[in-house]
């Protein structure tokens, strides 16, 4: 396992727990190396030189600013090789490995929190048909849904993820910082976030939307852009986001 | 209950199982009057003269934009009139109507999906103790969270709401559109979905959050923006909400 961030150590930890053997932990840091090969019961190192030779698989788990440097400079080239980015291209391998693909799970992954890979999409590509199915029976063994997917498709799921997780967690961070002005409980809207995810999975987004900018509601809308007159940046996603509902429902 | 919009629907409809008596709906639609009438085995009427004038409450359930005109209209002066709306302030009552509140759920409601209101957040406001207290034991029938809350919190509350659920499904709007255009089911991303929403139930959005931009992770913001080239509304709320977030973060 090449990497110790979130979804190196929730991934490696989850094939551990279904009996693969994860025989080395390499990172940049050698205490986060160590860290995560504690909990793995193998060894550890932050030299690309000490790297294990003999390993059936290696997974490189890192931000991919640093894929290109690492992949050029790992010291086995007719190994299978795979990353886990959901946006970098299957072409990054070409010319410098031999066997190589993708093992993108579309899951948000954070330290200290557990996570049931069951339920987690697994998305695999690979250069042969052969490692495709040995990289799809690998995903199999911590996942019910493992699926053959492009690095185009990829990526579009890579976009539509930060818009779905990333962006709105950004909403609820935006959300605490309201409450918190007035001194009110982020626990209040707590049921309402839950109850909006709940809702896509038995209705599509576009049954599901509600709010003043669905409804055309421009009291409220303008409402509340006065009360966010100390806060301009979200005043501006507020306009903006509310201007682009209100075209789409309008066209309707 | 005067309306027959989503909240109107699913907060009579949640009085009547637990034994509040609604005396009649009232609608400018009848067949929506009518409909919702017939749920709750009651009146209906399209006409404010024909309104029953006996009701110890009249809940006005209408959008932000129609109360003004409602609230002038309204053949009674001395009964307890309430609103349901987040962002409408007790003032609108004034000089008007001699007793008055506010009762908003703290939800997104759509039709057809029913909702236990045990957990839904209600916010209680009212221009004497007494009548506070009424509308507090009322709410306390259908949930267990009911609080009083000023106009001005409870505008605080509803930008926040707006945020957190009205602009988070428009993200599953954006993200679902986007897998349709490659031909990807929506299915693939609600795990994801699930798990951004329940995570901050045990963690704050600020340690919840995760994705490139938070990583500062310029080569996929870089993907992205490009693959975004076809859908320039969204790649500029992307653009937007990336630099948010790595700003808000960098900082720490």
């Amino acid at each position: 396992m090449l990497g110790s961030g979130n979804v190196a150590t929730h991934l490696s930890q989850a094939l551990h727990k279904v009996g693969v053997k994860i025989l080395q932990v390499f990172s940049p840091s050698l205490t986060h190396a160590q860290i995560l090969a504690e909990k793995l019961g193998c060894s550890f190192t932050n030299q690309l030189k000490s790297l294990n030779l003999t390993a059936d698989l290696y997974i490189l788990s890192v931000t991919d600013d640093a894929l290109p440097e690492l992949i050029k400079n790992m010291p086995i080239k007719n190994s299978l090789v795979i990353h886990t980015s959901g946006s970098t291209s299957i072409n990054i391998f070409d010319s410098v490995h031999t066997r190589y693909g993708i093992f993108y799970p579309l899951q948000t992954f954070s330290k200290e929190k557990e996570i049931d890979f069951k339920d987690i999409p697994i998305c695999i590509e690979a250069n042969s048909s052969d490692d495709a199915l040995k990289l799809k029976t690998l995903g199999e063994k911590i996942s019910d849904k493992v699926y053959l997917i492009n690095s185009e498709k990829r990526k579009a799921l890579h976009v539509a993820a930060v818009f779905a997780s990333n962006f709105t967690n950004y909403f609820y961070l935006i959300a605490n910082e309201l409450l918190t002005d007035k001194k009110l409980s982020f626990d209040l809207i707590k049921p309402l976030i839950n109850e909006t995810a709940l809702k896509i999975l038995s209705k599509n987004p576009e049954e599901a939307q509600t709010g003043p900018a669905k409804r055309g509601d421009d009291q409220i809308i303008s409402t509340h852009l006065d009360y966010l007159n100390s806060h301009p940046e979200y005043q501006k996603l507020y306009k903006f986001i509310s201007s682009q509902i209100k075209q789409k429902f309008s066209k309707q």
